[in-house]
């Protein structure tokens, strides 16, 4: 099966919402060095709230990306890995992240002379 | 100026909502093979609302990725191109799109699994 994202009905769609998703690529990208506890993601990603990466989280596990060891400790300790699916992703989410941070300042300048233009026409 | 996706307050957060988001994907690729008008891209696109394309052409403009050129016809003839920039991001949105459509088998039969296990344990 193959999807086709030009299709109004393929579900491929909602598959590109969570690789372009801001915090899943941040995540996965984050858990590219190894597994970790949810406390210390949160550490390496700074303003994304606890809830925010526990939905994040589970959006991941549920898409087979991310998988979720529970060990038998008291308290339970629980880390967050990469599966075979989402270390496949890493390499994608880098160049993502690099155009990001690369263009940052081609945005910004965009954005100023599109809104300069916009209110001058609104006079 | 370079951006760091993972400080709290960098604006290269919002380059890669924008780069990472369903429509801005479908339309920066669509627009790839040349200019086109609104209801050109529409056509292409099933099940894209032209509310939604017209919110997606706006937010690509903004950020510099597509142009906007209006022909002084009755009734005037506007199309839309990429920039440069948008130019620079087609090859990036061609694998995303690419990912999204090899794996979709992979991210259904993962999402079966995980409601079907979270199903067993709230019984």
């Amino acid at each position: 099966m193959r999807g086709d994202l030009y299709a109004a009905d393929c579900p491929s769609r909602q598959v590109l919402d969570r690789i372009g998703d801001r915090w899943s690529v941040l995540v996965v990208s984050t858990l590219a060095g190894g597994t970790l506890r949810h406390s210390g993601i949160a550490a390496r990603i700074h303003g994304i709230t606890p809830k925010m990466l526990t939905q994040t989280l589970r959006g991941l596990e549920r898409d087979g990306l991310v998988h979720r060891t529970v060990y038998a400790e008291v308290p339970p300790r629980v880390e967050y890995g990469l599966t075979d699916l989402g270390h496949d992703l890493v390499g994608l989410m880098r160049r993502l992240e690099e155009w990001a941070e690369t263009h940052i300042a081609d945005v910004e300048s965009a954005r100023s002379t599109y809104d300069a233009r916009e209110t001058a026409s609104r006079k």
